[in-house]
């Protein structure tokens, strides 16, 4: 079964135990800041390792200097589900 | 001695032999296509080395599935320098 | 249903249109050369998304300078497998 | 001036405030464990980019599974060299 999109208080429920995650029409996104720019890229390796292993990958993953950000929606579904919340999880957890 | 900003002629002249890459306000950027994920993801890696050895970073490194988006300017000139130029050779040259 | 290991002659079977394996006690592996450290690190981490992918894992893969150095072999099954032959055949077509 | 071959006693005196290093002919090495395979090729890439960086590369970088183990030796001065312990020192860090 594919995951459906949640509504919008179903989202915000979801981010509230996780820090510094937003939603909009994009998606849900959060920017990650790094001491070097080596630490950023690493995180941003792990992430792309997780996309492969779950096969549920960032809209986009964005690298700019010590910062990365990470921005999931399911385009299939039209919005948000249960997998890009299950993402941004794993993420706040690394 | 800094490099300094070139100008909008200078830029689309080095650039011309150089396929893909446009000018705009925020630097020059290209946008390569990939038939996978993980051949995007080795790329966009290979662009943070290159980073690395060169002390030169891209302003913005994006991977949006199997598209990755390098952009380059040089904040401290503000605009686009030869550090940017010779980084787009060597990404066109990968 | 778990794979089970391969005999010595269905393995060098399957290596034969492959280049560059050779089999040992150890499983299968290749070494792999590049014409810059950043294009073997680009390759090692495709290999570890491939992983990821998968659900199966180098027993090692070993970056050496231009050199990057992948070994597969199937410990729950005390040899090498289909799984292996799979990722050899995967690798050697990046 | 290029670094200069250390002799065993000025190397072991370098590692001892490091914890896991130890020498050999090989060089100095370490291995470090981690809680999930992507974590472990995290660092690796962070290790690369290091080397990068610094112009100073391991000898080997070795993934296996959740194990990295790296080794530095300087083989233009035949031996292990103020280079390899600021590496070791670098990574211990991380």
């Amino acid at each position: 079964m594919k995951p459906s999109k949640l509504s919008t208080p179903e989202i915000q429920t979801a981010l509230e135990p996780l820090s510094g995650w937003s939603h909009s029409d994009m998606g849900i996104s959060k920017t990650f800041s790094f001491s070097s720019y080596g630490a950023g890229v690493a995180f941003a390796v792990q992430v792309a390792l997780l996309a492969e292993k779950t096969d549920h990958h960032p809209d986009a993953l964005t690298i700019a200097y010590k910062k990365v950000t990470v921005t999931y929606i399911t385009h299939s579904a039209g919005g948000v589900t249960a997998l890009d919340l299950e993402a941004a999880k794993t993420l706040s957890s690394l």
